[in-house]
């Protein structure tokens, strides 16, 4: 029973590989987009590790091969995800991604398949980031949607990749494979798919089986050194909502749903590509 | 007409591929060397850009293939450039440099052939660095000169190669190709020749159909990240002129000026070389 | 006479190449750990290069092709360290390694062999590394002995190759290879072992030729911008030395000790992956 008050995460399946290593299997058909319900599960969890002082390892991957978290649910009424208690008192999703970067347990991405806009920010936020070689797609497109990222992806990135590439990926909002990925810095390392699995359980393992103290005290250190000043989050944040208000990111937006945006379609599967198609359009049509 | 003003370039050449895509080609044969005419210019420019609220993207490229930009202008008499008028009260390249960081426009280097000392600074303060993966050759000879560079490439490099590659490069004052500049994180990534022309204006373009307002607030926010606590661009000019005032550098400068400095020669072309070669002589044969 | 006091070092070897380049080579059987001998040599060599105004360029390597330095001593009596006398009021290691970054004279780790724990923090601390691309081993292994790193490694790797790679490397403990340190920014490059001498001789020599000003102000330029808040540096050390007080750090010791820990055994040179099999014993059966 992971969770000490009982609750039962509904969007991703939680198992307990052992007690000190914890594996978060995301699972919101059809494409793991991040809506309401899963920022409640990531919520708990975030409660739970904060109080539980056995485990030390949590390994996030996805259910899906193709995606592991397509974005923010862009269909959702952000009022739900809103109303969800926080400890931070930002925004919904700054909280989630805030406590996250703090808790006293490791946490590590195992990204196969798409990681975009709120999706990149999640893997950003945690200590470490392993991409699958062949199957990594990581991106923020929130550039072709009018907005600035809302979760921080301009700050975690710009301590990652430096000012130039931070820039490149604000600003083109392209999709990068793993192995650019892993070039730049966005990721650790990118491995090749079929010991992908193999390296991740491998690793998180052995940091499990470390004394629970040291590796509290290495994060606490380490995020001393590295975290941006915490007020960019929430000006960020509110900078995303204001742009996701105004008409030209609605005019984006309705146009991608028509055409099958969060299924499992072309334009999702292709979104870095097909942003570079979608412009606002005139009032007058709209 | 590109410039509200009417002002007529005279060292680049200013293509409006469209209302929000400009392309500043240098143009100051024999080896594009940064003096004060070109220095007007960039000035102009800056003025232009910074009042300018339709343009969104600009690319710096060199109509000379071997050379982007050599290096500062050493036979010019550096008052002239000093008495351009500024915004910022820094000496006139610091003006420059500082004054690109903050536009309201995004600005990407194309980089093919030699950009070394104040031309590396350019790149530097730029948004964006591609470099052509065979033809880029970047490096900060001022230390052969017996001087730091004076434009903040120590602050720019440490912020995007980090500390140890910093060291190596300003203290050694060697060229470095596109393939290791990318490995180092000095540019963004170094394109095969062929394909270099495309990859540029693919970006390029994308980014100049994206939102104005949504640019300027990214780079707003990775500014604030990135960009170096300013007063240190002063005291490293300073101490640039400083040095170049010494005997010690202008026995190196009337040396190499001897063998063919700013002529496309071969001590321009491999500088970076001939710099090890080249030292102060004794007070005596000065 | 290198040392203007007469001191004679007894655990490596100092060869003034030029008046201007110095070479130290690390010679301390069987393995090259760090104990108070050669920490008193280091605090000699400290003081002697902070009053010395002629040389410029010191290249630290080893007499044993298997150990650059492999490590603390962890069977000397730490007292003994800590009575040398230094000048920051840090602790002996701290003191050693925060006076090597602020020398006057340009720094350069030319790795071969293994570089481990505080062996890894020597060469953080100093201004370049290069690395044998077959022969360099480097690796943060404090964490199997229950300890975050005493010498500051947390804070240097962080400038050096980011927040998530700084994870990696000091929550995993495990071993990178030259190629993969290069890959992380951990080292400046990794060089074919074949020319990895004439390198590094070549770089060493054309900087001990530069002004000796300008290479002062360099290091001081990028040291302002680089150097962490130092105070990060005797807490970490703190922790360093709370955690080899407590029985878990004492039981890995004295099992790794019994299988030929310090020793040119599979043990010592298998490091990196044999912490992952060693854990502290209950209390009973220490």
């Amino acid at each position: 029973m992971p969770f000490a008050n009982d609750y039962k995460p509904t969007h991703f399946t939680l198992t307990e590989t052992s007690p000190t290593l914890w594996r978060v299997t995301f699972d919101n058909p059809p494409v793991n987009v991040i809506g309401p319900d899963l920022m409640r599960d990531l919520k708990e969890l975030l409660t739970e590790l904060e109080n539980n002082d056995t485990v030390k390892v949590v390994v996030f991957d996805s259910a899906n091969p193709e995606f592991f978290l397509a974005h923010y649910d862009l269909a959702a009424d952000p009022a739900i995800a809103e109303a969800l208690p926080g400890t931070t008192g930002y925004a919904a999703w700054v909280d989630i991604l805030v406590r996250l970067t703090k808790l006293p347990v490791v946490t590590i991405s195992a990204i196969r398949g798409i990681a975009r806009g709120a999706g990149s920010e999640f893997v950003l936020a945690t200590d470490i980031r392993f991409a699958s070689l062949e199957k990594a797609v990581l991106g923020q497109m929130e550039v072709g949607f009018t907005a600035v990222a809302g979760g921080g992806a301009t700050a975690r990135l710009s301590e990652l990749v430096g000012r130039g590439r931070t820039f490149e990926i604000m600003l083109g909002g392209e999709d990068f494979n793993g192995e650019l990925a892993e070039r730049y810095g966005y990721v650790n390392r990118a491995i090749p798919d079929a010991s992908f699995e193999t390296f991740v359980d491998s690793y998180a393992t052995r940091v499990s089986k470390w004394d629970r103290r040291v590796l509290v005290d290495i994060k606490s250190f380490v995020n001393e050194l590295t975290l941006p000043v915490e007020d960019v989050f929430p000006r960020q944040s509110d900078a995303f909502w204001a742009a996701a208000a105004r008409p030209e990111f609605q005019s984006i937006n309705a146009q991608l749903f028509e055409r099958g945006l969060q299924q499992n379609s072309h334009i999702e599967r292709n979104l870095g590509a097909e942003m570079g198609r979608t412009f606002p359009k005139p009032v007058s049509e709209s």
